[in-house]
């Protein structure tokens, strides 16, 4: 977070029955765009901070480029308008967005809101690898924890989300990266960002985020690579389908030292043997012809 | 609410210390194109009841038709891929539409998730128009209440949100409709819809919402004419710019027996005073350079 992530104005809050002026801190919002070799690719409302990040990730996320080595230049162009964050890829990786481009027919939507063509929302993904070894419950809710502390802006404007990401240490694990947006693909996008400029795998750790699932979230955990998403909220159907589909063990409602495991359980210790016991949740999601 | 909105599965859950197979509602999700004329004008994720009000809300709040009467024709069409609602315009109309497209280059955003061009983000809206008479901040309250007594699929899921109208009767007010959805803005949408078809004008009264407050949600409240919105969760910079400038009354943080009102407080009894005394908001953001 840095100082113009958050807008400090006057309300008047109506309380015990009277209205009286109030401090409060909100958010700051910035029209952001991300051009691609000279065009932009999309535009979205962003939280100020870490706009290199979001461009980077964004592109990966939405496999415009498969390796941050093949994004040659970042510039941040600051406009009347907004800011333009401008990314130039390798000539032969320039050459396949172009040709992706031509193949575009009408609003194809952003890939950042659900807002999805009726194709693109049924994309396959690729089928994130194994994760070495069973997270423990307790890593879960410890990663929350963390997150949460690490949370400065929402803390002063109670209206933006997170998104984290955590490596096993030792017997626990350690929270790499922790970022802060008004849009919840936008926290999530920056930090595949910072993970690839760090040169860190995502398939080495996990992913925490403070929102609801939806499918956009799992789409891009799974073009990163990573095994894990564990979110504060509820999951919607199409998430759950699709981290079924993915390979993706999705971890959702959590609250304190409690959460609930929608796919996937084998990652989880002690949870694969509740799973069986049940029947098992992917099988029932298939027999109900879900996918 | 209609029994399709929502699927039950069994999720794993880990609750004091140990695992267990649970039963849960999750809210269910199609994927939805809107197509007007023929083309595809939009493609999003969305709970799958009330689709003409959700088309006819987001043509009218799109401004691609000013009147429901612009809108000659619908029909729903169920694919592999999803719902196409399918919007014929009336010729004059149309032929407008078609000049629009035309002027639109390259990825424009979806107007439904703070996905904008730069220069959607900043164009004028319509100035809504005064308020008959100023709400009692019981009205909101109360509107809050009748909105959470109406969110069935939100008991159900707990992963929904809702948007509802309120209209002035007797020394109250009362609930017209609520609608929810996975995306906010689709709930909005529904209602504009339903308003519209019912011929209702939301001048007539005002919005409660159960999300946070960005600032697609205030264009929305703007074109639609409705000069008050009253929210659950807090707002973004933009949406409080954009209110101000939109003449809209954005109530937020509403919680129990208290609100906070970040513009236009001349709407609600007893607020302006209190608005005065602190040198009024607005002229704070003025003064503060927001606008």
């Amino acid at each position: 977070m840095t100082e113009s992530d958050a807008t400090s104005l006057t309300s008047i809050a109506y309380r015990g029955g009277g209205f009286r002026a109030e401090t409060r801190n909100v958010p700051a919002e910035r029209a952001v765009a991300i051009s691609v070799g000279g065009s932009t690719h999309a535009v979205m409302m962003a939280t100020p901070s870490a706009l290199e990040d979001l461009a980077i990730g964004l592109v990966l996320n939405e496999r415009i480029a498969d390796a941050f080595g093949e994004i040659e230049r970042i510039e941040v162009v600051e406009t009347d308008m907004g800011t333009d964050v401008q990314l130039w890829l390798t000539p032969e990786r320039a050459k396949t967005y172009v040709a992706r481009r031509r193949q575009m027919t009408g609003p194809v939507g952003c890939g950042l809101c659900g807002v999805e063509s009726l194709e693109l929302a049924a994309r396959d993904l690729p089928r994130v690898a194994e994760h070495p070894r069973p997270l423990a419950p307790q890593d879960i809710t410890r990663a929350m924890d963390r997150m949460a502390g690490a949370q400065a802006l929402s803390r002063l404007t109670r209206a933006v989300h997170a998104a984290a990401f955590h490596q096993r240490e030792g017997d626990g694990t350690t929270m790499l990266v922790c970022r802060e947006d008004v849009g919840r693909h936008n926290a999530l996008d920056k930090v595949a960002g910072h993970l690839a400029r760090q040169g860190v795998d995502p398939a080495s750790g996990f992913l925490t985020i403070t929102s609801r699932v939806s499918v956009e979230l799992i789409q891009k955990a799974a073009v990163m690579g990573c095994p894990v998403i564990a979110a504060v909220s509820a999951p919607t159907e199409l998430a759950i389908r699709e981290a079924a589909s993915a390979g993706v063990t999705l971890v959702a409602v959590t609250r304190g030292d409690e959460f609930e495991i929608f796919t996937h359980p084998e990652r989880i210790e002690g949870a694969a043997v509740a799973a069986r016991a049940a029947g098992h949740q992917e099988q029932a999601l298939t027999q109900s012809g879900m996918r």
